[in-house]
Formats: C-alpha cells, structure tokens, sequence
C-alpha cells in the first residue's frame, strides 16, 4: 500500500532539521520564556530565538526576525499576540519554512474578529506551503526529533503511544499520567483551534508511524465528520483509536466553543462516527489512558466470556457485577474446573466464578488456578485481582521484627550447610551467568518458600516449573525477581537472614508475578487483567504488564477490548494483536 | 433524647478492657499468627493468647482454653476451625465474655451446613448475652481502645468516619485508601455474615457516637430492609450515611451468595430503601471514599447552581459536561461578575462558565475570581480546578537552574539591604512570635511575587489580604506556609537566593493554597471543590481541604452533598453542616 500523501506533508513538523522560536524571551513571567526554555533542553537540532528587542535569550544569539537566521528554517514555534502572527507568518513563507506551532491564543475561539484574523493566518501560510499546528494550543512533541515544542516543560518520555489533543491540559494531564505509569509517547499535539491540520490527518499520519501501536485523541468538535470517517477507518483496522469526546450537554457545548472555537453538534452524531471508523469511545480522562494501555499491553479477547479469580470476596462480587453490567460473560466454571478447585482449594472455596479461594493463605495454589482456567477454549479472559496485595507479606515481615526472627532461627539451622551452595548460585547471578536459570530458581524458592509457607513438594515443583517458563526469557533476565534471588543467596551464605532481610527480599514476589502474568498472556494470547485494590498509581511492570486499582477500571477495560475486537470481526479483519 | 439500647449493649465490643484471641498461633502460615500479631502491636489493654498446644505466643503466655485466663475477658478473639467455634462459645458464656469477634469463614456463606453451625454458634453465644461481630470477616478497630482486632496487620488511623463493610477485602482497601488520603477512622467493622450485630446496628451505635462525622457501609445484602430504613433514618437526619451496594446483576448476586451468604435481592428495592433512610449510594469504592470526604469537609449547598473556575480550557469542559449530566446548573454568570472580569482577565478569557483567562499566567487574578464568585447569592458552590498545577512553577524553576540564576541576579540586587528585615522576620517565626503575622505575609509575599511575577501593587494588597485572611488562624499558623516563608527569609538575608533556593519556596503554595480555600469554604459557608489535573492519591490538606483527581470525581461529590442537602431539606431539617 502507497503512503497517503500526509506523511510526507508532515514530515518536517515531526523531524524538523532546525526550529525557530518566535517571541522566544528572558522575561521569565511571559509563555515565550518557558516556550524557549522547553525547547532547548531537549531538541538536538538547530534552535534559533527571534525577539526584536534582546541580543540573546537564556545564552542564545536572538533574530530580530526570522529571515534575518543564517540558516535554513524547517519548523517555526510562534508565541507572540495574536495581531502580529500573520505578518509573521508572511516572514516565515519568505523564509521557506516548512511548518508552523502557533502557541497564540486568541483567534477563533474568541468570536467573529479573531477568526477573521486566523483566516489571514493561514491565507499567508498556504502561500508557502506552511502547515500548522494550532492556534491556540500548548505545543507538540516528537520523540524521534526530541522535539519538546511546548508553552511550558511537560515530563514526556518516547513510546508507542501517539496523542492528538484538542485541549492543552487534557492533553498535558494525559501525558504526565502516561509517563508517571511508565508508558510514553511517539507524538503529541496539541492542536488547538485546528485551523489548517485536522485532528483526523494527525491520526491519518500516526496510523502510517509502525512505531505507533494505539492513538489516542481528545475531541472537542470535528470540522468535518465525514472526513474524519474517511480517514481514520482505515487506521482504525490496523491500530486501535480511542477518543475521548465531552458535550453530551448544553452548558459542555458552550464551554466547548468558547475553548476551542469548535461546534460540539449532537453527541448521538458524533457517537455514530465513532462507531462507524472503528473508533473506541471513553468516558474519562482515566478511562481513556486505562483503554489505551489495556490495549497495548493486552491481546484481544475471542469473545465475552470471562472468569474472574479474587483472594477476597467482596472485590470478586464487585467484578462480577461490573462485568455484567458492561455485557461480559460472567461464565459458570466448567466441571473439570470445579473438580480441580475441589481437590486444591479449602472445602470453603467458592465453587464458582468469581473464583475465590475464602481466605486460603497458599500463594502457589492461587497462582496455579489461572493457569489451569487460561486452557479452556470457552474461556476467553481472565480478570486476576489482588496483583498487589500480596506486597502485604512483606509488610508484616518487616513490622514483625524480633518476633519472626525466633521463627527464622529454626530456618537459619535448616540452611547450615547451604552456604556453599548459595554462594555459587550468588555469583552466577553476579557474574550473568545463566545457564542454570532454572537451578537457581529452584534453589532460591525453595529457601523463600520453604521458610514462610506450609508448600507441599508437588506444589513446589510445578510453581517451580511456573516461575521457571515465565523467568527465562532473555528479557526477564534482567528482572529485579534475580535481584531478590542474589539478595537471598547472600543472606544464606553469611548466615545473616533476619526478618528485615526477608522482608526485602520478598520484594521480589511484584516482579516475579509481573513475569508470571505476562507469560500467561503470551502462551495462552488471551487477556489476563489485574487489579491491586488500592489506589496508588501502578507502572507497567519489568514483563510490560499494567495492574488497575480496581474492579470497575479492570471490567471498563476488557469491555472495551471486546469492542474493538468485535468491531474488526464484523469488518473481516482477523484479530489483529 | 435518649440513648438507644444499641449503645451500651456494643459498649464491651468497641471498648474491651481486656481481650483473649482464641486461635492464637505461632506458626506463620496461619492466621492465629496475623491476628494476635496485630493485636498486639496496638491494643493496650490485657492481651491474652489461647492455644492448647504452645506454652507461649509471640512472648505472650498461652491458655489451653478461655476459662484458664485468670483475669476478667470482655472481648474473645476467635480464629479457629468452623466446627470448633460452638464449643469454644460454650467456655465464652462460661468465663462471662461480652463481646466476639468470629474471624473463622466456613458457615452461612458455604450453604446449609455451614449455617446451621453458625445458628448453633448464636444460640450458645445468647445464652450468655454475647454480642458477636461475624462469622466469616476480617476484623474490626475501635480508635477509643486503639483496638487492631485484624487477621493480618492494616494500616489504620484515628479519624472521623466509620465504615461497617460486609466484605474484608472491600473494607481493607478502603481503610488502606483513607489513610494514604490522611483520614483516618473511629470504627472500622468488617461485618462478614452478620449472624448476630447487623449493619443497621452499626450504623445505629456510630450514628450515637458525636466523634463519627460521616458513617460509610459496604452492603452485599441487609437481612431485614424495614428495620434498616427504621434504624438507620434517625442517623442520618443527624450526619451523613454513604452506602456501596453491588449486585445489580445476577452474576453478582450469585457471587454475594457464596461470598457473604447474603441474599442480595432485588437492586430496586435496595434503591428505594436507601432513599427513604436518607443513605446517599454510590457506585464504586473510590466514589464512596470520594463522597465520604466531600462529606466531611465540605459544607452542604443551598442549591444546584454552580460556576467552575478553570485555568485551561478543556478540563472546563470535561466539568461543565460531567456537572450538568448530574442534574447540576452550570448557571450564566451574574452580569455584574462579567464586567469585573473583563477588566481583570485578558480579553481572551471565556466570557462564562467555566470561567477561564485563557492561558494567564497571573496567578493572583486566578485566585481573586473564586471570591469575586462566592459573594453571589444565586452560586451555591464552586469546583476550583487546577489545585496541584501550580506547583509545575516549582518544577519548572528547578529545572531552569543556571538561566534562572541570571535572571535572580537583578532580584538579588534589589533584595539588597533587606537583609536585614529578612533576618528580623526569621527570627520572628523561629521564636513563634507571631504578633506580627500580617507583616510578615506582606513582605514574605512581597520578596516572593516580586520576582517571578509581574503583579500590580493594587493586585498584591488584594492577595496580601487574602492571604492574610485565610493565614492568621491559631491553626493556620503552624502551616508549611510559614516553613517556606522562613526560607525565602533566610535565602534573602544570606543572600544566597538562587533558583534551587527559589524552587524549595515555592512549595508554599501548595498550603497557602489549601489555606485560602479552606478559609473561602468557612467565610462563604458554600463547597469549594478543586482538582488536581493529576492522578496522584492526594491528601487532606493542613486547612483540613481535599483535592480530587479530576473533574468528573469532583462533579460527583458535589452532586452527592446536593442529594444528602435535598432529602434533609425535604424532612425539614436545616442544613446540618
């Protein structure tokens, strides 16, 4: 397929050779300062300050204007008032620019006049051929340019999200969020009053970036809808779209055209296009960053039927209910299932989906249960929660103290004579020696285990095994879960382990269930979605698995998951993850 | 008016002088071990560990059974297989035990069995007129006893809510939730299957007790509505009942069934019940906890009518959108406020509501409007947003460094022969001599606006006032406002201001902000809700002011303190708050 004519049309926005700031200043109170400031600390190409009345600006030569730069211009950042930005403009089509940011506010979204002057904006800029990005907007970032083209510096690092805003803050909150949950961005725009670039010719160019796996947009108003569904369907069967568009209401649909200058129409319209291009529509800001990571982390699921494993009731009965409220499955458990639970659970257990174990303490045998349900064909995705309470042993470790630590000397004696060995498998681990990857994490659970569970040794072996497939990739053996092993053998060889050792190292457990999970996810390529039951923000882990705080968040995701993966069914498309 | 009978009969639960664990453990796997461990961290008075194996616990002396315990028991602990529970509430009558906590799950929830062990357990516990929390929960806490009756050690705090939840993990995470949000708790009760003590009695006890403020509950299914809405009704003409109820579905009422053995019944009759006893429902547990807090800190509005404040544009929409979908007036702004503000803002500004000056960066002019607002009788309430974004000036001049030093240079200069004063002032609020605290804002204000933001002398006496106001309370004075003014006063009279020096004093905006909307919420008498623009678990403010995440939480809360206002205007009550 031929590259549609917008990639290289945008191409010197996204990797511009040389940049100029125009209205670029010292005057720490004005957006030309930290305009200049964010660019300069990260952009690697030519950066160039224009202001007409400073020789420099933060130890930069200043243009008085932009044709007076020695060399070439690919991309100009306007940050002045908006009665000079079309004059301005007519400078930079003398100078050959390729794009433009206006930063400027105050053109369409303030009424009738300042329209008329956006209009002569982009009359001048069409002269030379000038794309641009805005008015009215707080900037754009590309990571394969580090071009950081904000009003003000925004934390953003790259990654295989792209971002389209038609609100700065949105936009900036959006990308802090990403970055502070470990995932980052290809692009970002901030697009303002979309005088001349549309939010749908963004998306249409993203879709073209491989490097791009899931686009997200902040709509206010569309120009065209049509338009917007010509374009966008044919990225939305090869990447997921997810939007987030607010104005159900009239008093929203105000504030939208005041903000953006847009018209917000009808919401069933807008619903409608959606629906039509393949887009997935969310609610939330939180929603929207949660659908995107759901889906660039997760399979799609064949269809709608789900079990739910909690080591807590109450959360399991809130799942379920969420779940069925969005139309999932909530599956009754096969038989074979059942008669497996029955021999490995307490009689107590819940004998259905959600399957709850009521209190069992036996980490191994809650780990097992997913990987025996992920085996049925029926069932097509599996919410795992309390990914994060587990962290809790820990906890109580390092608060027992003296107490535990009587408990460990019965340990410490059972380990006498394992100096040796813990030593060896200690300096392999330092060495990067991985041939026996599956010995040391052999050894090395069997000493953790061993000390704090009642583990049978037929459990023990297959959790062994578990750990084992998950941990062995090339990738996972960089994981912190061998920084707790290395932490262990130490503790064993010097005889030292005491509770506040232990309670380290069982920070391992996070890591080790992180592997585990996203192992499950590849062998079985279905979703496996976790929940930690509380509300601290989560990163993506070491093996690229995201936990959501809670049941509903969990549910919303895989609701939507289905959506998309119904919606390319029903256009033939195979699955495409 | 009179006590009921409920508070003296759960006097010996929630204030044991004495407590035995019956299942108490050394052996780390099991929760005989968690329980009395966490007990015995925190609960000072007599502790007594029953097992009839070990001669000790965790240090403590064990006793084969109750009755061996030499002294008076008011509270047993129990933690012991299901079969054996009877039984050892025989020896409970017998040693004239008031109160018991059954821990132990495996009875009403596994099916008819394990409910008619449990009717035994009741049956021998009221022959001795033992008041039981359980079967089949998590615990409970008592602030008054510093009571930590859990099976596993949770983080709590002293504070003014109640939860009774019928789900340990539920409850457990809401507990954890409120104490990193930095509220803390007079009750927490995880009531399992409720055998004896039912939720509405809870609620009924704490509804009595004048130090709970707001009682939030966790129902999965209430044995007799009638008695609830009975019971529950004259609480909360007094304060604020937050409920969370699932089981709309009948995946999730299937689910209630084997978690807590309740029946969860028809979702509609649940409906109709909470709304004749007055209890304000929620749908999620961080809506709940939301609710909870906006409940607790926020005075109750005479209205619906609403004006948003905003300093970007699009999060103005998202709340103007989620406020009106609510039922909430996002009304048109009092004429007489748009005049002011066209003389205060840029004339970009919005014009309306959500009010926005568009991108000015006056921070003092941003922080007028809400005053300007608030005086209006036709607004009876004002989401603020935005709280957290502020701080970005602290990032930003940390990162700046080197050029911001240059620019701090010419400020450095005019600081020069303010040495002094700074150094009087200093001394002043190390010494806690605060006779002069208003003195002291003016010129602390003044050194710190000076030089990062170009401010009107007129605009400044305004702020100073503000700030003054809602700063020179007895409790305001102890802020980290004051921390960071000391500071800057030091930086000014060793003359060793710079932009890392700069950075660390401005992190007195955040209080100064919590200040000074804590003080509009007292001085107006009307809620102020903000948010953050980030999703970061935040905490109560030293004003005692808390911030949510987004504008959709914050929408929520607001429409929930409009619900609880109406139903008491509607019983004839006036506003509580």
């Amino acid at each position: 397929m031929s590259q549609p004519e917008i990639v290289p049309e945008l191409a010197p926005l996204f990797h511009p050779r040389s940049v100029a700031v125009i209205g670029a200043t010292n005057n720490l109170t004005k957006w030309g300062f930290s305009t200049f400031y964010s660019l300069m600390r990260h952009y690697q190409g030519d950066l160039y300050a224009v202001n007409n009345r400073d020789a420099e600006i933060l130890g930069y030569p200043a243009y008085a204007k932009i044709t007076d730069i020695p060399g070439p211009v690919d991309l100009a950042v306007i940050v002045i008032p908006p009665e000079k930005v079309a004059g301005v403009m007519e400078e930079c089509v003398e100078k050959e620019v390729k794009a433009g940011v206006i930063i400027t506010a105050g053109f369409a979204e303030v009424g009738r006049q300042g329209k008329a002057m956006q209009d002569e904006v982009l009359r001048a800029a069409r002269k030379g051929g000038i794309r641009l990005v805005g008015p009215n907007c707080m900037g754009m970032w590309s990571a394969s340019a580090n071009l950081t083209a904000f009003m003000f510096p925004l934390p953003i690092m790259e990654g295989p999200l792209s971002l389209v805003s038609q609100g700065g803050n949105v936009g900036g909150a959006l990308v802090s969020d990403a970055v502070s949950r470990g995932v980052g961005f290809q692009h970002y725009i901030s697009c303002g009053c979309t005088a001349d670039i549309q939010i749908e010719d963004y998306i249409e160019y993203m879709g073209n970036d491989d490097s791009v796996k899931v686009i997200m947009v902040y709509i206010e108003g569309l120009a065209d809808g049509d338009r917007f569904v010509k374009k966008v369907k044919p990225v939305t069967l090869k990447k997921p779209v997810v939007a987030l568009k607010p104005g159900k209401t009239e008093a929203a649909a105000r504030a939208i055209s005041s903000h953006s200058g847009a018209l917000s129409g009808s919401d069933m319209i807008y619903d409608a296009a959606f629906k039509k291009a393949g887009v997935i529509r969310t609610e939330t800001t939180m929603e929207l960053l949660d659908v995107a990571i759901g889906l660039l982390t997760q399979p799609l699921p064949r269809g709608r039927n789900v079990v739910i494993t909690t080591p807590g009731g109450s959360y399991g009965v809130m799942c379920a209910d969420a779940c069925a409220t969005l139309g999932l499955n909530v599956i009754d458990l096969p038989p074979g299932v059942m008669e497996t639970f029955n021999e490995m659970f307490p009689s107590r257990w819940s004998h259905g989906n959600p399957v709850d174990p009521a209190g069992d303490r036996n980490l191994i045998q809650y780990l097992k249960a997913p990987d025996i349900l992920l085996r049925y064909p029926e069932i097509d995705a599996l919410i795992f929660m309390g990914f994060g309470s587990f962290s809790g042993i820990s906890a109580m470790l390092t608060s027992a103290g003296g107490q535990i630590n009587k408990r460990l000397e019965s340990m410490r004696k059972r380990m006498k004579g394992f100096e040796q060995t813990a030593r060896k498998y200690g300096e392999m681990l330092d060495s990067g020696d991985h041939t026996q990857i599956r010995e040391i994490i052999e050894i090395g659970l069997g000493m953790l285990f061993g000390s704090v569970m009642a583990t049978s040794s037929s459990d023990m072996e297959e959790f062994i095994n578990m750990v084992s497939d998950a941990l062995t990739s090339e990738q996972m053996r960089q994981s912190s879960f061998f920084k707790g092993l290395k932490k262990l053998f130490d503790s064993v060889a010097e005889g030292d382990l005491d509770a506040a050792k232990m309670a380290d190292i069982m920070d391992l457990i996070a890591p080790m269930l992180d592997a585990i999970i996203s192992h499950w996810i590849c062998k079985y390529n279905k979703p496996v979605i976790t929940t930690t039951f509380n509300e601290a923000v989560s990163r993506i882990g070491e093996g690229g698995h995201y936990p959501y705080s809670n049941a509903e968040r969990a549910s919303k995701v895989l609701a939507k998951l289905v959506e998309y993966a119904e919606f390319l069914e029903s256009e033939g498309k195979k699955k495409a993850h």
